[in-house]
């Protein structure tokens, strides 16, 4: 991609809207634009790293044999009653009156509309166990929306929905859950670390959240000191009946609305405190919507049984957020390169120099060729300028071509989280980086 | 993927509630459920069909060098006052107030938002010709919603939007925008019938719709007997500059709001009177946004001018809709192959046969290794169950693998659209299909 035909607004000073680094890089660097409190739009560059977060979300839900579907972003209240939700859920749902004067909402999550569905078609224990996932836009009408996408109003949310016929069987969906969490945390570049945590609105009785640590975190974490580095184990492949999950379940780890200090078995010297972002959660909670809602399935005697049903949520939205708080310096954004919106980003000190513009225009399309997203910054600007954006937006390689290196023959060539600079032909600079990304 | 581990409720009766054909299709080949009226949930064979079409809208928009952002479909009314229309639009617009009581609405279009965005970070018309594009979900309040996603209440458009410096600018990207569609249908086995429309709510002064011929088409569409053949005529590679647009856009063709009998300068024998599903709707609208919400450029002159505008729609959802009315028979839906949501399906006349399992599993591996999107019914169902599955949901190629063909070393291989089947070796079956998609 040509950056003079591209869009990307990136801005010079921090703007005082943004308290916490990730909301001031996210705008600095042209990723989103705030529409109305909380309510974010997604630039170019921000929505090729939501897309390619989402990517890694859905292989992962697949893989653990999740099919995909896509819910309506408004519901009908009706539904909401069924479950007796609607009364109980707050202020933080958006509710609507239409033009007939019908109540609807705009989901803040999909229990109930998952349930009707599941009701509707689903007669057999046959057809189970089920997972359904969607990736769609929620709304939750936070009273005083903040840090940018981390806590916004109109959010991306990954939620599943597992369903079956009896309790053993939910909680081995329950598993299989938390591999994938893991798995997907460690393929976005995160080290996942899960609590126990309230059930709140949701309901039921066994509940984990991920978090990524950070400092700007919103919630305590209270664990035993060891989970850390249990946690850093998961950075690959994890699968149902790995015995880390059972470790991982098993290690004192609360969210603090679970962490009772009295009660707490760790002494204190082995007891670590941190803050937490909160990127997944997921829940068992049994028949409390299959029994409200009467979905049942014929068993294999014969008789009806309501339905085990689990949910299991990733913040897509707020993690690019929170992935910034994690990979980032002074200059700005380090994108893990899982998610990273583009693979390279190649520099012309001269535009408007003949070899220069070739040899960019060169490597470009030998890297394109190669599969690689190629940001080639073809403006007619400043240097330092060049780097500067460069710098900010954070992709994990850079090369610079200018008129004196290349009387040499060679680019130079930069790693965006080490800072390193080499000095490579066009050659080595191809291999180097297409190695990087095999 | 496995029948037995997919999500694929098709229904046997038509249901009640659908009067067209593709309402009724969609229902029954468990592409949807409707979740409130003119609200539907899309099942997992709905949803990639669906993200088939959004894939060949995208590369089209990207090829004509249009660039993907994502606005949110919550907006708020202030930006709506500014251009006017908040008070014009009527009650097809959702309108919602949220807990801190400010008027908000969900998004039926956004050339509010997007005049908000440029504003912001646009500056010089070194910057243009721009054209920023979405794929959102949308919300109109139809008085009477119906046809299923043909005219439902949420659905998905994509709607793109052009920034020029001057009226020149602004009527070529237009033009390329036009080429775009063409090319767009094209791709996905449509004739596209252009012609000039109403601008409506929208505003401006130059606007075609696209249209399908289709008996259940809700416009009248008037033209010159001509035009049918020149559409044929489309069906390949239209870019900007090819005459074909110029002779397009001269030939008598309006939707009935734009028709005058009187006036009408095509005699009655040559006039064509057809009905039509529109399915894109482009406007050129000059400066009727920037002049409202002050969005301007710094020309080379220095001065300051406002940006000449138009937008760009296409009815996603409404394309699946769109696509089975004209591509369907008695047994069911015609996949285009473009957009198919997996290109062959395979039959398994004995499940539990090890010769039926192993040579039913082989032709899945080797087609899914050639890179297609293979359904294999590995269920325990009756044949005439199998079968009028397969057709209902109607995949371009169905291979039949039973234990009397086995003896013989062979599969039964049917083209869903012609009916024809043929006895095909378990290479001649791969050849053939794999052929079929290059």
């Amino acid at each position: 991609m040509r950056l003079s035909r591209y869009y990307l607004p990136v801005l010079k000073e921090t703007p005082a809207e943004a308290s916490i680094v990730s909301h001031q890089l996210m705008l600095r660097a042209g990723l989103v634009r705030q529409a109305s409190a909380g309510i974010y739009a997604w630039l170019p560059l921000g929505l090729k790293v939501l897309k390619n977060i989402e990517a890694v979300v859905r292989a992962e839900m697949n893989r653990a044999g999740a099919v995909e579907v896509l819910m309506p972003t408004i519901q009908s209240a009706d539904l909401w009653r069924e479950s007796g939700r609607y009364d109980d859920y707050g202020q933080e749902m958006l509710r609507i009156t239409d033009r007939h004067d019908r109540d609807m909402l705009f989901g803040p999550t999909n229990e109930e509309m998952i349930t009707d569905l599941f009701r509707r078609d689903v007669r057999s224990y046959k057809d189970l166990p089920l997972n359904l996932y969607h990736i769609q836009w929620k709304f939750r009408d936070e009273v005083r929306p903040r840090f940018g996408v981390m806590r916004g109003r109109e959010f991306s949310m990954k939620d599943a929905y597992s369903f079956d016929l009896d309790e053993a069987g939910a909680r081995a969906s329950y598993e299989a859950m938390f591999a994938a969490y893991l798995r997907t945390f460690a393929r976005l570049g995160l080290r996942g670390i899960p609590v126990r945590a309230d059930t709140g609105p949701i309901g039921g009785d066994l509940s984990h959240e991920f978090h990524i640590l950070a400092d700007t975190g919103e919630s305590a974490l209270f664990y035993d000191k060891a989970l850390e580095d249990i946690a850093s184990e998961t950075m690959r492949d994890v699968m149902p009946g790995d015995p880390i999950i059972e470790t991982l379940q098993n290690i004192y780890a609360m969210e603090e609305g679970q962490h009772d200090p009295e009660a707490c078995p760790v002494d204190a010297a082995s007891l670590s405190t941190k803050r937490g972002i909160e990127v997944g959660h997921i829940f068992f909670f049994g028949t409390k919507y299959s029994d409200a809602m009467g979905a049942k399935v014929q068993g294999p005697d014969g008789g009806e049984v309501p339905v085990q049903m689990g949910s299991y949520g990733i913040g897509v939205s707020r993690l690019v957020g929170g992935i910034i708080e994690a990979s980032h310096d002074d200059e700005g954004i380090i994108w893990p390169e899982a998610i990273t919106p583009f693979h390279v980003g190649i520099i012309n000190l001269r535009r408007g120099d003949a070899d220069v513009d070739g040899a960019s225009e060169g490597l470009e399309a030998d890297l394109e060729r190669a599969g690689l997203e190629v940001l080639y910054d073809d403006r007619d600007e400043r240097a330092g300028v060049k780097f500067g954006s460069m710098d900010l937006i954070g992709l994990p390689y850079q090369v610079t071509i200018g008129p004196r290196g290349l009387k040499d023959g060679v680019f130079e060539v930069k790693t965006r989280a080490t800072g390193e600079k080499q000095t490579l032909s066009p050659d080595e600079t191809r291999n180097f980086i297409t190695q990087a990304f095999r």
